[in-house]
């Protein structure tokens, strides 16, 4: 009938395939890092160790850089069609690595902002800002650790791991999701804390302001595609293939 | 086997049923209302329509009950299990009601921010929390117009229903997970604004901005909370049941 050929088409149309999708995301993420990275040195000074805001402004691109763009690209490992045969240990490594490399830019992300904090006397930690991005670390560190000892550590019975596969893949998520809420109210903070005075200020809207709050939303953009990815059925590895995959559906965000 | 067992008792464990988690969420819900009235009540000079804070007040309470708690009920509507069997029809126009009323507070809350900033001479529109909270706001109005012209009136074919629901689904999530970003990104500002001078700022944390920070990740718990139990396989309608509810199960996000 018409209705089933219309139908028909119209989710062909939906059908995106994965890997040009990925393209698009990978192109996205560059853009953000690039974006954060001309943001803190065209306007806010550039970057050094001194302790001074040129401190500081290692702590957007390394938190964009790690905890955003690097840690989406962990994330997806696992959609890409040729990790669901022959051996799992190589995309194992890989996840892990990129996980791993994503953190290890979120703790140089703090670093730089302590760092900044007690050379200047400001206090830590009293944000909403921080507190959420805090917590959004301390949760991706859980995460790995116990990622690292369920799966790559060989000591895990089966059933830990299919109990926990759920609820890793849920937190691997949420704490993107936490990031995205993290990154825009840090940018939005510190728009406020950077332009105050005269014609720079931030409510006349200069084109710094016009430019890190594009960049909010392309990062807003890169977390929801990449949990939207994440969440798409036909693009998750197909259950039956190896004990070690069969996965507990029944589990909260599974 | 031992470990057959184990599995079996630990699965048992996590699958949690969804009715006395609703109950969780609904209760975390109202406390998350219940703190921004207090927060605006107690702290910030109460609400009058005079043009002051005090009608800037609304638009916290307005945005939290609106957008994320009343729109987090009408997202679930369909994963009370009553919902599966039987006519489709009153449990559509509960869940186009709800979202209606989360929509008429949303607007109510804009009103708000436009009416303080207009008769203080402030710009609108300039933050990021601003973008990205109008921005919201606009895909919230096309979701609803969308839904109600392909769900609740009559003359959408079966195929487009098909093909737009996982879109709706996808975009409701969302939808959501940018309004938690929303909130933070502005619970954060308005401490910034309001908490400057003396043994008050907000790098001292007094008990206001304890208890503000607080709501901010109570309303990040609610929302994370609320996208996974939408994600849940074994929450969401069986397929089966009638000719309407056939999903596109391979289209973004199903």
């Amino acid at each position: 009938s018409l209705a089933h050929r219309c139908h028909h088409r119209a989710t062909a149309m939906l059908d995106v395939p994965f890997l040009p999708f990925c393209a698009f995301l990978g192109t996205l993420g560059l853009l953000c890092v690039a974006m954060v990275g001309t943001w803190c040195q065209h306007w806010r000074g550039g970057f050094s160790l001194d302790g001074s805001s040129r401190t500081f402004n290692w702590h957007p691109v390394l938190m964009v850089t790690g905890l955003v763009v690097l840690y989406g690209a962990a994330a997806l490992v696992y959609r890409i069609p040729n990790t669901w045969s022959g051996p799992k240990l190589p995309w194992k490594v890989l996840h892990g690595s990129l996980a791993l490399g994503a953190f290890v830019l979120t703790v140089l992300g703090l670093a730089a902002v302590f760092c900044f904090h007690n050379s200047q006397g400001t206090p830590n930690m009293y944000s909403l800002h921080s507190w959420m991005g805090l917590g959004t670390v301390l949760l991706f560190s859980c995460q790995w650790a116990a990622g690292f000892g369920a799966f790559l550590l060989p000591w895990a019975p089966t059933w830990l791991r299919a109990l926990y596969k759920p609820i890793h893949v849920f937190f691997g998520s949420t704490i993107l999701m936490l990031s995205m809420a993290s990154c825009v109210s840090g940018i939005n903070e510190k728009l406020f804390f950077s332009l105050k005075n005269g014609t720079m200020a931030y409510k006349l809207l200069p084109a710094e302001a016009v430019f890190a709050n594009t960049l909010g939303l392309l990062i807003l953009i890169f977390g929801v595609l990449v949990v939207a990815a994440l969440a798409r059925p036909s693009w998750k590895r197909p259950d039956s293939d190896s004990p070690d995959s069969r996965q507990v559906q029944d589990t909260l965000g599974g």
